[in-house]
């Protein structure tokens, strides 16, 4: 393995197991019934929303690490942080399942939301740290819009939810689908194909 | 790591935790008794199954990323995107389990495998374009009969649910079955030791 | 990745996952108290055995893989074939560990650990096949004394569950033991810094 | 995969799938209230640091393996033993999150804590003496103060919660810090920037 095998293998496993995680906590309706289905519906909704978000991060960090060549103390320990809030998606997710439309829960998953943007700019400005202001990783991130926006975006939906927790909720889902559109000036690490290291 | 490396390793944890995860959904039996036993048998039985759909998709998915040279965008987004209705195979495992026998539990086990289905054939065309029509991936694939019969049988058994679940259950059963026949002509990708790559 | 990783990469993942399932199923005591300890007490023991099985089919899939240089599709088959079983330990040992002193669950832990030593026979089987009988593979399994004791031991725990279960419990746990001893003569593959491939 | 990476492979994915697990026992709150959330957050807390020493186990681990070169039977094993310490984490979690301030659950958590850093320690052993006590790994590790205080400081953290069970949560707490210190005498294997194999 090369420097940066272990830390992907380890932060994919990760990612992984939250993803199947809160798949298994949304739990089989409790009848046999439509009416059970629809009980179960905001917990399938939020797992959907999450599940796109676990997996953008393991999209985003997978480009990340490819184009990263040095590791340092700093980047091992900032990816952890990354990986301690990333954590925390399964039980915000279950909460909002529990309690769609409710405050607080809804304001914890877009706390979680923005932790989990802020850990991912100190892990990337970690990684450019470790390996160069001129570095192909650091010349590869550019300006990154996306990334800046989240986390704003973040922090509205946290205010938003004491207001109106569906439209926190609204403003999470459009972060999430923010990150689907491939747009190579915005977030040029997406474009793989293209821009093969 | 190489281009494909890491999300075969992603999409192995993700489908390995799937597999575990139902299997921790198989309560033990609620007493030391036979007829404890018996109520179990259905949880067990459905687990058997979705033990082989999983095991097919992830042995289906190795080969076919055995041949695959070129990612993409495309291929990574559909890639999340089967491992997403995968993920919703321990619910529609443990919904069936629950309630064996009834017919919206066995409907949306169905739905769910149909969805994998096509899920499956999207990654597939992703990984062509990405690697182009005439490249190795591409010709291993060939006709794919299985590829094609399996979503056409999968909502054959969605239709059954409604009427007689357990003639639906029976149709998955055989959908799982008809992937464990070795065919070489059917499915190329599975002759591994005659094709190597 | 060579030929065989990812099979490597695929099991492991499973039997890691195994491991942890079953600690999570090793619930917190009921209160902080001696007696809730002693409650739990059987949990943990059966806890400590199945994960000492699991241990060993990882150390000995470990060994017996990195000997193996041709796959087919008997391999991919009859490795899936023995993660089945060994993902129902999960459910045995919670099973056990609720009603430890029963028939039925000690008689089933042993059903289960008697199939998952069927089971990597088989493996072994389909790998020297595809290896060839003088392959190193082969050569290195050789007369493979415990493989063959194995089963012969569970079957009659399974036996003696239905007379005495506490018996069959001290029967697995002395196939455990037996695989810790490391006895070059009698399991090769275990004395891997001597014996490099 | 050469010889250690399967070791670091299954031991990531032991670690990746206990730190999810804890994750996974921090139950949503009970309601969507502050004082739901209030009785949530010894939980929560006590998820933090354990999420903190898993993840500096993994770190250690990582930098500890990089630099061994040679396996034997003995290193596979002592590995197996610290991760069969570690997967007792989830449990300890949970016991102390349900009963905080009590004495048995903080004394098992020590316990616990204690008994990895042992297995720890173990298998340093096993390595150095596999590879040499003029070997790489030997000389990195050099006088490892950390490694010798940790079980000194557990085992008082044991003593502690018999007398007041959050004295003993505090020193676990100072245990974990202590290990986020980078202090490349301390801990030379942490300073991997500058130290590379």
């Amino acid at each position: 393995m090369n420097e940066t095998d272990r830390l992907e293998a380890f932060s994919d496993a990760v990612m992984a197991v939250i993803i199947t995680i809160m798949a298994f906590n949304v739990k089989p309706p409790a009848a046999a019934s439509l009416s059970a289905v629809r009980a179960s519906l905001p917990e399938l909704l939020v797992y959907v929303l999450s599940f796109a978000i676990i997996g953008t991060y393991w999209n985003n960090h997978h480009h990340l690490l490819r184009a990263t060549h040095r590791m340092s103390g700093g980047v091992m320990w900032s990816n952890l942080h990354l990986l301690f809030w990333l954590s925390l998606f399964p039980v915000a997710t279950g909460w909002v399942g529990l309690f769609p439309g409710d405050a607080l829960p809804s304001a914890f998953y877009g706390m979680v939301g923005l932790a989990s943007a802020f850990a991912y700019g100190i892990l990337v400005r970690a990684i450019i740290r470790a390996n160069g202001a001129d570095s192909q990783v650091a010349r590869r991130i550019g300006s990154d819009l996306k990334g800046k926006l989240s986390p704003v975006l973040y922090a509205a939906g946290v205010g938003l939810a004491f207001a109106t927790p569906i439209a926190a909720d609204v403003v999470y889902a459009a972060v999430a689908a923010m990150w689907f559109v491939p747009d190579r000036r915005l977030a040029p690490g997406l474009g793989m194909a293209e821009t093969k290291p």
